[in-house]
């Protein structure tokens, strides 16, 4: 194999090339096996290098290629998101160069052997992160140090204002901005869809961004979907809430806290969880996002994302704590979690749920209202005007009137009315009791396991439609749930999983799980 | 963009093709966003999946494909690693499923929440990981968590006994297979190849297998390569073994536990280092390759890998207990590790170095002599007949007499000799001396890195030849080493960062490090 090797004015120059492949909050490069540069600068496979060009820097993970028709020996490749960070075009000159791992690993390197990081620690790695300095291993190495030797409240409160210092801020020149959000876990739990028009129609500002479903079968902004536009611009939300005091769009075209969006593509596959990452990222968002006001929904139960009171206790100091030195109003309401919310699991089904309790529709699911009416209300005293305890009564007044419906359908105008979907999905079977007796049990996490392989949140009307809840009684042979989906195979997925444990317990009255919580 | 759908009898079935990207011990498959199965089955970027065809069952992470001529909606792309474990034609057939992350992973959880591991989990998790189940992250996350809450001894034994079973073991037959080790980090420290023919040539069975350089710029397989072929089949080892008693080869092709060679991949750039993986690593290719008797060799030196006594000392019981219990008599010597040791720094160079000293050339580098007629002299007081004390002694006869010789020319001409190449690298710089004075201290770092940036290992010519070691006197302008590069780029590279710091320091005679180490 002969050794080419470049001219001194060509040194560790290429011809840039973009390879349509989505590694997921990665920069990939590929390089030629037979690339002068290869042997010339010793390269190796995972590599890390530092591209340049007109005076931009990206890093990326080194791939060698053995296939001219991927890259030549004279090109880099780069996935699209490395594309697209250095803005240049294919066939453009680039440098390419060793870079060392980053600085900030050496801090890395401190707190997996137990030491204390300070904020100044957090400011370098976060910043790193965000340039998308580390690979995905070593986000891996900074998550898990994080978890096992833990982050005490200093260090989370450090790791806070870290994220929250990279990337944009809203700025909403309001002295009362507020926000919810809830830690999860629970099908079905789409009371923001209520809660903002009911706060907005009392006139205090709630522009609301949320994430897509990650791992659940809807996000609120899967939901919002179904109803109306939600990808929009900074500046198409700020029109939006100048018109309405309200919004609920996906927040991924703000470039809020983009570090926690890189942070949570290495967490969730790994599947490991650390309360600090978790407060640094939910406080983050919000604080990125404008909020001076929170309100923070932890639902509690045996298949919820918080499983123990204690816990859920303390999680609570901790927010609090946290949320108190960085200047943010922050409430928080622990609410029960032993079942899916509403009916509906899956976007056009949570989407009809939400409609019918701002239509006031007798149908309309109850604990979805009761429990959309005490946060809402609980928001609604933050306004100094509002006397404590009066904010339920006002937010019911507020839903009853219709005022709450209005104010939906304007934010719908605003931001843009979907196009109608089709009313239902073409496949549905029904789930039955084998036997008679109580709902004494529902799994939120079989419940949303089916919905996601019926294919919600990506088919809007796939999903669950529950016809009994805890508590109800049921014959055998009676339907417990319907399975809606668009697709014969997906549709298949769902009723094998659904038929092999449907994730309900039918049993006597006295088993009827204890809500011990009022909402 | 319509939505394909596969029929029932094809479910999960695509053409399999070889995509030529070398990712460094890790599999990765590539699916095209439209593919049918990709929406199906709810694969996301990074997921997991298990594929399946003809009985065999291999493991990857997914990343999606935007680009038809890297892989169409109806091929599923493996890159070259995953291609070759699955075993089939571009074309045919395979199945790809989800595959949940592996069950192995809750240990990994339990290890970062703190918990002690057993036996049997460290046998999970390390047959997981030599079945390619783990992604980068997942081994990531595994040594961290190993590093920070720290391996104790039985867990440390334990890793390695999982370890040492997974991969072949080698059988010699013999009551008595002799091995060295060193824990690394001296430049120019060939010491192995001196003893290996004065230990074989006594009569003792030593197989040598070893690494070539990862980090360092050059491994014994390194230097070895420049005298003889290295990378021998396992038939081929055991054929010069036979004839020999010894042999001087690359350890690759062996498959000696390979859990190993994987769990480096990602120690490697992580930067991380755990003294149990460490031990694990070494005991249990040194099992694996079948040797009963080990000298290890542990240098300590402020830029030397242990650069502290007590660690050193911790270290020397920590492989004392494991070995005990492993049934494997091994010997720890603690050696100086202030400077690099011979003259040479890159293949060709320490290949020269060796020779001379098999020559008994007076010329040739003392130091190297001396320390390895000591190792080569503990190692044959392995042997019941050779009393306590007089190894050195008959190490040395052994060299003197030029047996030594003769039995590394035997081992070259079994291995197969390399063609001869040419006798020096055309680009040559010699660095000198600021001011006069005494060598008061060697970076061992700094030299490593300048020979690898003058092109050592690649380059075999490549390299750092040093003219004055510590305690020599120098005089201004007097040159302390020679770069030798083949290549301009490398040279200038190597040159620059010589300039720019070149490792020595020349101070008073009373600065000289204090060398407290006989050997």
């Amino acid at each position: 194999m002969s050794h080419q090797h470049p001219d001194d004015d060509t040194r560790g120059r290429l011809k840039v090339r973009r390879i349509a492949i989505d590694t997921y909050h990665e920069n990939v490069a590929f390089l030629n096996r037979h690339c002068a540069l290869y042997r010339a600068e010793g390269f190796q496979a995972l590599s890390k290098v530092e591209i340049q060009a007109n005076g931009t820097r990206i890093y990326a993970v080194l791939n060698i290629v053995d296939d001219d028709a991927i890259v030549s020996p004279d090109e880099l490749g780069l996935t699209e998101q490395a594309f697209e960070q250095l803005g240049m075009e294919n066939g453009n000159l680039v440098c390419v160069a060793h870079t060392a791992p980053p600085h900030s690993m050496d801090l890395v390197r401190r707190k997996i052997r137990g030491e204390r990081l300070a904020l100044t620690d957090f400011r370098e790695i976060i910043h790193d992160i965000t340039d998308n300095r580390y690979s995905k291993m070593e986000m891996a190495a900074f998550l898990v140090a994080t978890v096992q030797s833990g982050l005490d409240r200093e260090e989370t409160l450090s790791l806070t204002r870290a994220m929250t210092e990279t990337g944009e801020r809203i700025q909403w020149h309001e002295p009362l901005v507020a926000d919810k959000h809830c830690i999860g876990g629970i099908p079905g739990n789409r009371t923001t869809m209520l809660v903002v028009p009911i706060v907005a129609a009392h006139g205090l500002l709630i522009p609301k961004t949320s994430s897509r479903a990650i791992t659940s079968p809807a996000g609120t902004s899967d939901t919002m979907s179904v109803l109306a536009r939600v990808d929009l611009s900074p500046e198409e939300m700020h029109q939006v809430v100048a018109e309405t005091h309200a919004c609920l769009v996906w927040g991924g075209k703000a470039r809020l806290a983009p570090a926690d969006d890189i942070l949570i593509s290495v967490e969730r596959p790994l599947g490991i969880d650390s309360e600090g990452q978790m407060i640094a990222s939910i406080l983050s968002k919000k604080l990125a996002a404008g909020a001076t006001h929170l309100l923070l929904d932890i639902p509690v139960g045996p298949t919820a994302k918080v499983r123990h009171m204690n816990q859920a206790l303390r999680l609570r100091k901790l927010f609090e704590y946290i949320g108190d030195r960085l200047g943010i109003h922050l409430e928080v309401v622990i609410s029960d979690g032993c079942q899916p919310i509403g009916r509906g699991i899956g976007p056009a089904l949570e989407a009809r749920d939400v409609m019918q309790v701002l239509e006031n529709n007798p149908d309309a699911p109850d604990d979805l209202r009761q429990k959309s009416l005490y946060l809402a209300g609980r928001i609604l005293e933050f306004d100094p005007d509002v006397r404590g305890g009066q904010g339920f009564h006002l937010a019911r007044d507020i839903l009853e009137s219709g005022r709450a419906l209005k104010k939906m359908r304007e934010i719908i105008e605003a931001q843009g009315a979907a196009s109608p979907i089709p009313p239902s999905a073409p496949l549905t079977f029904e789930i039955v009791s084998a036997h008679s007796g109580y709902v004494t049990a529902i799994d939120n996490y079989q419940l949303a396991h089916i919905a996601r392989l019926a294919g919600a949140p990506m088919d809007l009307n796939a999903g669950v439609d529950l016809l009994k809840k805890l508590g109800d009684e049921v014959e055998k042979g009676e339907p417990l749930y319907r399975i809606q989906a668009e697709f014969p195979s997906d549709f298949n997925f769902a009723r094998e999983l659904a038929e092999k444990d449907n994730g309900y317990r039918v049993g006597e009255k006295k088993e009827i799980s204890h809500r011990y919580l009022e909402i």
